[in-house]
């Protein structure tokens, strides 16, 4: 939604034209969202093409935004880009017939992925604010729900509250499929949220998210139900994830690459002993995407800098027997980590 | 989730080894769902390559099932290939980069998508029955509401309703963004459910599915909220969908192209002076994707055959004025179309 950044990422492609069909990153460029079309940018113009299901809705939604609507499928982009020697697509979203196709044309293809994912990275205030209300939702919504957590109730029944209240406070939809896992299913990393059913003192691990104007929010809890007096090495555990979780707060500034702050989180569990149950990445960047650039992993090159959004998500999964996740989407400004979640409990919650 | 099909796929494919890395058509070759990993297909073998966060639900779901699971990204599934020559991907699901780094390891590429496609056109009797179920879901979900809808309510509540209902009856989730539209808000395609509020005499346009075991439901209603005595032309309108959307029930049978079926509904339209109006197609395969072949279209060249399932959803959109579309989820069977909806009223529905 940075029509001020079609200049910047035009000049950054190299090409004397950009074809871009990949939906989010469409969407990105113009502002306006549909299953499908084109986004053809030249030195002097932007244009989106969609086809009669979204012409009305295109139109009036870019009128005085400087960016063209066209009704028409590919043919019609093709026509925009007559007259083009090289043409800049998304490699990463471009499949191998469209690339054919756009070759047998006569065109020169360069990749402009890495002129879209510079850009993108960095959020303006305007996705901060979109990115701040799905977090609001996803939390309001947790805080809903935990008071609705009942003896019985099936992960699926769970996961179905908490989609209800996202929704009914402004969600468009999960920016992905609800995570619900009970007892020992939190082992599994992305368990599938099935029919299995809560009991007392069973550790509860929810992963969810919504959408708010096309942008993504991520969080995980991970909380007992009622305290059976079973559960010491969880509450162990649960101290120690905490803690990686608090010192990449404290610690990530920017300058870092991925891998440095990756190693904050990682480094800390070792001197635990854990960092061998923590088999998945530090975090992930969040935007109109749920997983986009940058990486916070162990092989993350990429430097992190202010106005970068992403998930701080240690976990600690020991199979068949217990899995800990505490995530909270975060932005880096003025060098250091701001958190967007602050209405949900992170020291372990006992209901 | 065919396994017996796994070797006709191979051979039709005619490569030495196949590698398959798109979430759904990993789920299809082996059954399993992971957001990240490869199937590599080989003459002797099918092996699943996935990541640690999925290993221990993979070798369980899998274990004696034939297929081979090992824990491994990229790299692992490329040690797999070592000695094939050529290797088939589904061009459709390949993207620029990953072509090129296949390329690089020196083996020639060919395409498999034909021959996936040929096989996940023609549904199991196991997956008819997670599609009907997913159907049965749909419709229920989609009863209760009706009992729920006030004035007043936004377009959002519903579909917060709407969803709420599909989980709690065993969805796993939507098959695509829920479509509430009131009022002339219908008259948009594919109009972005918002916060308009429902008035007495409204028209309202459901497009919403779900998702069990994987497979999609896709239904669309069209109904009048109360009878304001102001909808004639509404009423006389969506008396020509629904004949439209019956006669394709009646009319439509296998050995017919896309095309052909598409004409059947667009032909009578034209009739009534409303094929204008009709500004899509009449519909789509349905499957572990909410959209994939055969599509039925003008441009539709793909012969229909028995156990192909899709969608029969005529409609038609006067702009600003009224949207009428009426869509059941449906299957050839001995020729002939079945629906998967039974519980839900096509004829108009005055509440």
């Amino acid at each position: 939604m940075c029509r001020e950044n079609l200049r910047k990422i035009y000049d950054a492609a190299g090409a004397d034209a950009l074809l871009i069909e990949e939906d989010f990153l469409r969407r990105y460029l113009t502002g306006f969202y549909s299953t499908d079309g084109y986004a053809v940018l030249s030195r002097e113009s932007c244009t989106l093409v969609v086809d009669s299901r979204y012409f009305e809705a295109a139109e009036k939604a870019l009128a005085g935004s400087g960016i063209r609507v066209v009704e028409g499928v590919y043919s019609k982009a093709l026509e925009l880009l007559a007259g083009s020697r090289t043409v800049g697509v998304p490699y990463l979203f471009t499949n191998v017939p469209r690339a054919e196709s756009l070759k047998a044309q006569g065109f020169a293809l360069c990749d402009c992925m890495p002129a879209l994912k510079s850009a993108m990275q960095i959020k303006s205030a305007e996705e901060i604010a979109r990115i701040r209300r799905a977090c609001e939702i996803a939390e309001d919504a947790l805080l809903s729900v935990l008071g609705e957590l009942k003896e019985g109730m099936t992960e699926n029944e769970a996961a179905a509250l908490l989609e209800y209240e996202m929704r009914m406070l402004g969600a468009s939809g999960t920016s992905f499929d609800t995570i619900v896992a009970f007892g020992a299913n939190g082992s599994v990393p992305h368990h599938e949220t099935g029919f299995s059913k809560l009991k007392f003192g069973d550790p509860v691990l929810i992963d969810f998210g919504c959408k708010y104007e096309g942008y993504c929010s991520d969080c995980t809890r991970t909380f007992l139900f009622g305290d059976d007096r079973k559960h010491e090495e969880f509450k162990r555990v649960y101290a120690e994830v905490y803690e990686a979780h608090e010192l990449v707060k404290r610690k990530l500034t920017a300058g870092m690459t991925g891998a440095q702050a990756d190693a904050i989180a990682r480094g800390y569990l070792q001197t635990k002993g854990l960092d061998g149950y923590f088999t998945h990445s530090l975090g992930h960047g969040v935007g109109l995407q749920i997983h986009e650039f940058p990486m916070l992993s162990p092989r993350g090159e990429e430097v992190l800098q202010d106005g970068m959004v992403f998930s701080d998500e240690p976990g600690v999964y020991m199979a068949g027997k217990l899995g800990i996740r505490i995530e909270d989407t975060v932005r880096l400004e003025r060098g250091e980590v701001r958190s967007f979640m602050s209405k949900t409990e992170r020291k372990l919650l006992i209901l």
